[in-house]
């Protein structure tokens, strides 16, 4: 259960259903309810729903089995279960037509209903209207964090920063990627830290330069760079951060790599204020790179949004003109990724402040020596 | 990267295709990809789509950062990479006008594809038809597991047993749900297991009666019972099982309860054959419930399909009048949750075989007294 919520969010989402003259407003992505309700749930292949209306009250509809849970959690307005076969579809519309004889305009989040469910609303509200999309509002709102966010975020990278100093002092030659993922987040579950934001990265000399392949049983070996990436999700928040360090000594080009790499992250980190727009931090930084001749080697865009998940909005890289404002939380993570040579990526996820870029995590990204 | 992908059902999607008299069918969820490629990647909010044609070979397009790795895994079609400031549908509609001038009708995964990306679809080709459904074709295909699935199956099953066994041993009074939780993720991480199919449940005493609740800082103490549910991803496949045990001497009222659900699962259990109907088999196991006068604490369905994903067809509940053929796999789960007395749920999950229900996971299902 997150801590964050609070109604306001849900407020607001009610006045824009009066705003833009919609009858009901159904939310269907379950980290919207839980943004807007408190209440955390994967519902996986069932119905979780919420409902809001312009003239009456609120309602949750769940699965049977968390309707305990949801009542328990405090939740004011009404909350409607349904057993596994039950329509979820057919009972929505009875409890819809109990508040409202007639509901003519509806707003979706396009951005996650699915054609089949969006069918089966339509079967029950045949004459309704669903042009009306609410995830562009809802991105909208989720794009700027509150002060309680920002504490869940900073204390989400608190725990990445534990997870770095656990990871790095398990790198030893001859243990592979999976072991050294293995022990740090072992060291996370026994603080219970129980959940990772995505699969922890681990990543070993040439391994590395597949900036998508995953962590396997590959080796790590004396004198080569050792690339993490990782991030816990801490009460419905997540963190997410990279560094690259040496195992021993690093060949002059990984120094190099790794230094161009570091001003290239730096250099962004350090410009990003408030009213500049986002293609142009990814643009500081690309420039240092493709300067220094690694240009086609830095593959993919600099940064994502980050809050309750790991990839939200906004997108840090060319095409973007959205203007940063202050409470927008991205990573800065330029990479360069050199079939057989090295894999180096350097990420910090934060917030735009009035002051710039305060990150959420803190490890050191001067290159790290490890001894052998 | 799953083994078990094989160009045949690519072949039947087509042969699909072709019998549906549609020119494109676009598969959109990353799970039916890997299904049918061999290519297992979340691309999250990125686009990953396969498009098949009756005339002409399919495609995948695919993130940039996607492309090579599609490529060095032997995939013989086309793949077309994207930068994340391109406009993924502009460049999907150049890809199929190349081979088609004017594709009119559609086949979507409707069960997978938002109204979004449905949207930017139908923006490219507006004189396009698009109400041919492919979801139910696929879960008819995803339904029935082939040797080499059911391969995988068992060998997820058998690293759940071996967490079984790592998680019992690990419960001591004292210990939280979660630091056991912890022992038995690290020692499947060890043997390189990195991936739970889902977030592992423990769950002791009085917070076992929460069905739906999640592993917390609950202490565990003698003479209670200590609920595990599990499961680990292996090569794309998942397991899933569920064990419930004493910690010192249970009351008879847990053991009484313990005794009626592992009634109940063994009833359903051995009644499993081709030819019955799912729900029958969920009445079997409900009735014993009932019978001994639990029924109203026995809250969800009996069972859930299982094979790339932990919660998939079919839904072995009232209601679901399949019948049951050689191949199928689901779990076969009763559970009874006596808020303040203890929760019990016993589950296996396992395949229709001509000579019965062939189990995963092999854990003992007497009631397991562990030492105080």
């Amino acid at each position: 259960m997150i801590e964050v919520a609070d109604y306001t969010k849900l407020q607001q989402v009610r006045q824009w259903t009066v705003d833009n003259h919609v009858d009901v407003t159904y939310v269907s992505n379950f980290h919207t309810i839980s943004y807007l309700t408190g209440f955390e749930s994967n519902p996986y292949e069932r119905t979780l729903a919420l409902f809001i209306f312009a003239d009456s009250e609120p309602f949750l509809f769940a699965p049977a089995l968390e309707v305990e849970a949801i009542k328990e959690m405090g939740w004011p307005y009404k909350v409607f279960g349904y057993l596994d076969h039950e329509d979820p579809y057919a009972l929505i519309a009875d409890h819809i037509h109990d508040q409202l004889t007639d509901p003519k305009v509806w707003a979706l989040e396009e951005g996650n209903l699915t054609l089949d469910r969006f069918t089966a609303l339509k079967g029950q509200f045949p004459a309704a209207h669903f042009d009306k999309d609410l995830s562009p509002y809802i991105q909208q709102l989720r794009l700027v964090k509150t002060p309680d966010e920002l504490k869940l975020l900073n204390v989400a990278g608190e725990w990445a920063d534990f997870a770095f100093e656990h990871g790095f002092a398990a790198v030893k030659a001859g243990r592979t990627e999976q072991q050294i993922a293995a022990e740090l987040q072992y060291a996370l579950m026994q603080k219970g830290i129980m959940e990772m934001s995505f699969g922890t990265l681990v990543q070993a000399g040439e391994h590395a330069a597949n900036p998508h392949g995953a962590t396997n049983e590959t080796q790590v070996k004396p004198n080569e760079l050792v690339l993490f990436d990782l991030g816990v999700m801490y009460k419905g928040y997540a963190s997410d951060a990279s560094r690259t360090v040496a195992y021993g000594q690093p060949t002059d080009k990984q120094k190099e790599i790794y230094d161009v790499c570091l001003e290239a992250q730096l250099t962004a980190q350090s410009a990003v204020k408030p009213g500049m727009a986002a293609e142009d931090v990814d643009k500081l930084a690309r420039d240092v790179i493709t300067k220094a001749g690694y240009g086609e080697y830095f593959i993919h865009r600099l940064g994502h949004g980050i809050g309750q998940t790991d990839h939200e909005f906004p997108s840090i890289m060319a095409g973007n003109h959205m203007s940063l404002v202050e409470g927008m939380c991205f990573s800065i993570e330029p990479g360069i990724y050199i079939p057989g040579v090295a894999g180096v990526r350097i990420e910090d996820c934060g917030v735009v402040t009035k002051e710039g870029f305060k990150p959420f995590t803190h490890t050191s990204k001067d290159l790290k020596i490890l001894d052998l």
